[in-house]
């Protein structure tokens, strides 16, 4: 029997009826015996709910305050999750992440777990008890005061309870099937990938792939904890994101498998396996590319006409830095008319105004013309680990844009990613003909992405 | 500058409004450099809300459970004040029942408090801050989890801080007045009492009147906190109860005054006096009833012919006692036809299924012909201390039942409190009348009741 972190989101257990349907799935792992540690988000909009009600009193909660007021919401579902389990007459007890041993840092609203002592929840399981916890939160050793673990936390609470415990799997659970070769919204002939490996998936989650955080990604990668991203709201089986594909995990309530054959499973009957053409084929033949990630949430900031000397870059990104600005792309090009640079970079559309106000207050000491900004820019990134082994994934790249009509603004690459960024009008566009330059679309091969291996 | 420990009812921060002004309230007493302490309900139907999301999940939740669901309500209002607070630029913190203290036993949904221990408070106030508790809620020392006080648990939190911290006075808001000489909605000519001693106010509390919870009264008679029962949606003075008339108390921000002062008082300018003929005047003249309370909530079994030998009423009550009945009224009457007597008896309606199974049961042994039971009773108190040493309040109180030709049921009386039980359809009659008879109608002499004095 295996210890499986099973982590329900927010649209996962919406109303009631929700986390009755959810409570079904946990008893289904309960009962085949093995042990179960259930995070929960807070339910559907409550958050958001709590949020305007203290934007109705004030336009400045104080962090320690607002921590206080958002753990409600996970302290309801954790709650009412346990309730329904006991119904099922599944033995259940709820813990908040206080209870449950999350210990952090005093950063309201932005909590660094310092240790995880999961001590009342191992003895939970002794007892035969389904553990709940309250995701997202924690408390601080140092002030003694409730915590938030930020965007994703739960995730992140979920991970790290699967590292402490030593899970066989931490499952998280959503609306969607897994993680897919692009948004299925703006590409409708998207499709899942079953098993990628932690850089891959942290690349995507990186470039704007909603599905997980990169911080939860980070901690599965640093403590080995496989993933299984999956739907909540059907049978099928998700995306394994391991870099161990030999690794051996429960799959469902009574199958285990090695990472490596659960895209051969076949969720509805998983002792048998699927038919080889909607499998996706391990092997050589397999794409390279895992998947096109794209992000709208970036602004682009150019420094117009600095002066090509030794360190006046060095000069300018100090200067960003004090401001506290996460820059995310650099291009430099120099000036074939005169002997000055255009610095180009992307950010974070909130960090946008302190980073203008702080280059244009260093003018002087930086000596260049003019500072721009847009936000009508979107960034698209291909992403996979066959990538740098392979030639002539950028020509393929620029070929599809160019065929689709569609400007290059800035280039940037990694290892394993080329992004690029374009008008924002013309993105869904880009993300469309990428997708099928590289052959991700639904009517071809499926994707399968064995990153892990050799790592 | 003293130190006052301030609860406020869910109607009292019903909605974010209501929160801002009750803030603006409590801002008022720390701006005057009292050291404040604050306890909330939940907002409004919140905790009804969160019953009702249980019932959707299930018809028997683990009351551990449940306490960490009902406690949610309590986080968010107290979250909520503090942020407000903060708003208006008064430093104010939130803590929960455990942070604050509250140590109590592990009995889920009726926890007993075993200890207060509020260093936290203490040192928030040492820091100039308001200190906000979330009310209703403890930890298990022993289990280490959340319980709940059961119905009126925030009172009892609020009394217990004000008793730990040894508060000049707990002010306890809601949205009457004050107590009253009857039910304002049955009564129309009902008047706030102005002073009353906790005896008093516990018989009220135990026959019937809703405004605070005999818990909480007990509470403060045994660590003698002075309690100060008032409206947060007005200006005026409430009412006052304590054994010790001479203590000195805050009675609005910048005027403390004796407790046999208050009624003096007028709080729209506490620091001038009352004209004489619409203060309660104290002294002899004073009415001896502080008020008349009434009870719809109980039922009334009789059991009929019980062989009139020593013992059958003791077999009768250990069989009650068992079945965990909480008798209120007994009455016996001897029957004049046989050797055989009536007893009758009321209780909760709730407890009436169990102890008349037990009573049935136990036919044999007692030697009883029938049980009868009716849920259609009300019970009419007419409760104050100058009772026991004024003859003709019993005659006074028969009469007027007579005149208005009601029926008496049953009749029990204590050293300041005649109780009898009608027929549920007059019961609004019978208080009306009651109160008229002993001169408590609004354009009669205000009430005011020194029992506290003497004892």
């Amino acid at each position: 029997m295996s210890l499986v972190v099973q982590k329900f989101g927010g649209s996962s257990v919406a109303d009631a009826a929700s986390v009755i349907r959810v409570a079904n799935r946990i008893a289904k792992y309960a009962r085949a015996g093995h042990e179960v540690v259930v995070v929960v988000s807070a339910m559907g909009d409550t958050t958001d709910e709590l949020i305007d009600l203290a934007e109705q009193v004030t336009a400045t909660p104080p962090p320690r305050e607002l921590d206080m007021l958002l753990t409600a919401g996970e302290r309801i579902s954790m709650a009412i999750m346990s309730m329904a389990l006991n119904d099922l007459g599944v033995e259940a007890s709820a813990y908040t992440g206080s209870q449950a041993g999350l210990i952090t840092d005093a950063v309201h609203g932005r909590a660094l777990i310092q240790r995880v002592t999961p001590g009342r929840i191992r003895s939970a399981l002794d007892k035969g008890h389904v553990a709940i916890v309250a995701g997202f939160q924690g408390v601080s050793h140092s002030s003694k005061d409730i915590t938030t673990l930020g965007r994703g936390g739960s995730d992140t609470t979920a991970v790290a309870l699967a590292a402490a415990l030593d899970a066989d799997v931490c499952e998280i659970y959503s609306d969607v099937d897994g993680v897919f070769t692009a948004d299925p919204r703006i590409v409708p002939a998207a499709r899942r990938v079953s098993v990628m490996s932690c850089e891959e998936m942290l690349d995507l989650a990186a470039n704007g792939a909603k599905i997980l955080m990169v911080r939860s990604v980070e901690y599965a990668r640093r403590y080995g904890v496989p993933l299984h991203v999956r739907s909540s709201f059907s049978g099928r089986l998700g995306t394994t994101v391991s870099d161990d594909l030999d690794r051996v995990i429960p799959v469902d309530p009574d199958v285990t498998a090695r990472i490596s054959d659960v895209p051969r499973l076949d969720a509805a009957d998983p002792s048998k396996e699927l038919p080889m053409d909607i499998t996706d084929a391990p092997g050589l033949e397999a794409p390279i590319i895992s998947g096109v990630a794209h992000d709208r949430s970036e602004g682009k900031i150019t420094v117009v006409e600095v002066p090509d000397q030794p360190g006046k870059a060095a000069q300018l990104f100090d200067v960003l830095a004090s401001a506290g600005a996460n820059i995310d792309m650099i291009v430099q090009n120099t000036s074939t008319t005169d002997d000055t640079v255009a610095i180009s970079l992307t950010l974070p559309e909130t960090d946008a105004p302190a980073a203008i106000a702080a280059i244009e207050a260093a003018k002087e000491t930086i000596g260049f013309s003019e500072v721009r900004y847009t936000d009508q820019v979107g960034k698209v990134s291909v992403v996979g680990a066959g990538m740098k082994s392979s030639p002539g994934v950028s020509a393929t790249l620029f070929r599809a844009l160019a065929d689709a009509n569609i400007n290059i603004d800035m280039i940037s690459t990694s290892e394993i990613r080329i992004s690029v960024v374009t008008d924002i009008a013309r993105l869904g566009d880009a993300v469309r003909a990428v997708h099928t330059a590289f052959g991700l679309d639904a009517e071809q091969a499926e994707a399968v992405v064995y990153g892990g291996t050799g790592r």
